[in-house]
């Protein structure tokens, strides 16, 4: 048996062959295959052109196979637990047969260049299960190609079979705003002392959970577990519910003793039920579909054009202009389109950025 | 005397000469001729394109005279006496010898093709102030439109010497966001009872105050204003506040007895004092001007885009693909953009957009 061979007939690690074609992509996946599910991520996830374009058309033919899912976004601040507690929650619905995808969402690691998720030995139970699939944020591309990607890997996931799918925020950022524009419900996950941890969370943040889950409800810590569930619960009454129909509550955890995370469960699946029964599930499904739509053309005029180099040099001289008092906002605006529209994407020639006329 | 001579040389009713050139307009404003700020004002507000070019052109040169004000921006849920006590806390400014401005931001009456307060004898008693004017909301083009053109008129009754510049929100929508990306104070008006009133408030809103005033705390209502005082305290110290190195509060006032309407000034002027010695003032001065110039262009990328009366048919149809399942979001996106590319802003031919290929 040559090597190859021999490679290729270990099911447990099978090669990573360059050359799949389209069928056999869509056909791997629906199929729960984890070594094609991971080769179709990895395809959605390259910026090759080449490979960009077979991964549309790779998505096109898994659309229909799609949207069976409940879709949950996890947040939370470090040191909340998210991890352990995604953890212990995803191997009780493993148990009771579930079959769970866990993806990353961090905007931060298109700077960095890589992802704090890199080490995929995090939620090592859950990762090793048969029935759950864990994926670290993609590590590179812009922040619309961190979002685009982690939708289309989602999308993946829900063609393979994968009946829940946990979204969790990674870093620092908009991934909160990105996460929640991308599940049917959105956890937020807290610890005790709420007004003080309170402070390192984004603003907002409360205002888009749909629970919130106190961690570290455990020993010591327990009573005071109880008395932020109070807290929260009031601050919740000041403000609007995320969704429609549908009333934000506090409620206490603990990954370390499993306690309560069944609970998670049970408030997902009332709050799909309510959600289905008054159209809101579905309506927010669309609305989501077509928002992103209109969020990657709006990133795409944008890319296109700051990305011109003419213009990435006017709009510092602009800025200046701007701070000194040497131009109105409203005709720097009028110069760097008149700038554009003569230039387009090129960088035919020099152009100075005007004072303005008078 | 012909009725021409007569009624220029009336200085309470000055005519509204239609050939002002760019010098009289910039001198006009600089003496705080009313008149001619109220020229100025509607010049701005213009969207015929000859009087849009020449009002940068006026602008251009009033620029080195803004920026000399306090903005305040006041917002509050209807019914909370947010004109009243605008009206209360100008009239005591003008007594000491404040010179004030109310703008009114209402991006709904670019809908409805009429601001509501196109009546502009509310405030009765502060816009026949002669150290006060009040001008209502630009009342249409679209939202953008009406932001540019707020922001204009603040610069004009800058230039025109008036220290104290109040921006109102109207209606609902995004106006609070704006309101806040223009001013340097935001302050909420609210009423007691919080807990249900606040129910009416748009998400974030709290977030983004410098100041909570809880209105008509009078007669019976004082000990409810109080304690509702109380309770927005709690709130506050769970939300980050807006401004850097600034605690948020909240107070209790009376439009009506005019109790509590001095302290307003009181808070805002420290707030002055304490932001200015940090220079997060001045800092956000200059972030707002450049954010401003940043949104005016991701507005005009997308007038450009969903304005092209292909782009503008071809969305329907991709959202109803994409809510059937025939496209890939991302797909769509490619699809809209080659047809934008093909066609810019023309109609050159019809074009059908495709379910996208294999």
């Amino acid at each position: 048996m040559t090597e190859e061979k021999r490679l290729q007939s270990n099911q447990s690690f099978p090669p990573r062959r360059k050359h799949l074609s389209v069928d056999e992509y869509v056909q791997g996946v629906i199929n729960g295959n984890r070594a094609i599910i991971a080769q179709a991520i990895t395809l959605v996830e390259s910026n090759l052109p080449k490979h960009m374009e077979m991964a549309q058309n790779v998505l096109k033919q898994l659309i229909p196979y799609t949207g069976k899912s409940i879709r949950i976004g996890f947040t939370g601040v470090p040191g909340a637990g998210k991890s352990t507690l995604i953890e212990s929650f995803g191997m009780m619905l493993c148990e009771q047969n579930h079959r769970v995808a866990v993806l990353a969402v961090d905007p931060t690691s298109s700077v960095s260049k890589g992802s704090i998720l890199g080490d995929k030995t995090r939620m090592e139970q859950l990762s090793r299960h048969p029935d759950a699939y864990v994926r670290p944020s993609p590590s590179s591309g812009t922040l619309g190609g961190v979002t685009r990607k982690s939708r289309e890997t989602l999308l993946i996931c829900e063609a393979a079979g994968y009946d829940v799918i946990i979204v969790e925020t990674v870093g620092v950022g908009q991934s909160e705003i990105t996460v929640r524009s991308m599940v049917d419900f959105f956890l937020v996950i807290m610890l005790t002392g709420a007004g003080d941890e309170l402070q390192g969370m984004k603003k907002g943040v409360i205002e888009l959970a749909d629970a919130i889950f106190i961690n570290k409800a455990d020993g010591a810590n327990q009573q005071a577990a109880l008395n932020a569930k109070v807290d929260y619960n009031r601050l919740l009454h000041f403000l609007q519910p995320a969704t429609v129909g549908w009333e934000t509550k506090a409620f206490t955890v603990s990954a370390l003793t499993g306690e309560g995370v069944p609970h998670i469960w049970d408030v997902i699946k009332k709050y799909k039920e309510v959600t289905s029964r008054t159209g809101v599930f579905e309506k927010r499904r669309k609305e989501q579909m077509i928002n992103w739509v209109h969020s990657m053309i709006e990133d795409q005029l944008k890319a296109r054009f700051y990305g011109s180099p003419l213009i990435k040099k006017s709009i510092s001289e602009m800025e200046k202009f701007l701070v000194n008092g040497q131009t109105s906002p409203t005709l720097a605006v009028q110069q760097l389109f008149s700038i554009y529209d003569e230039n387009g994407y090129g960088n035919k020639k020099s152009y100075s950025l005007k004072r303005g006329g008078n």
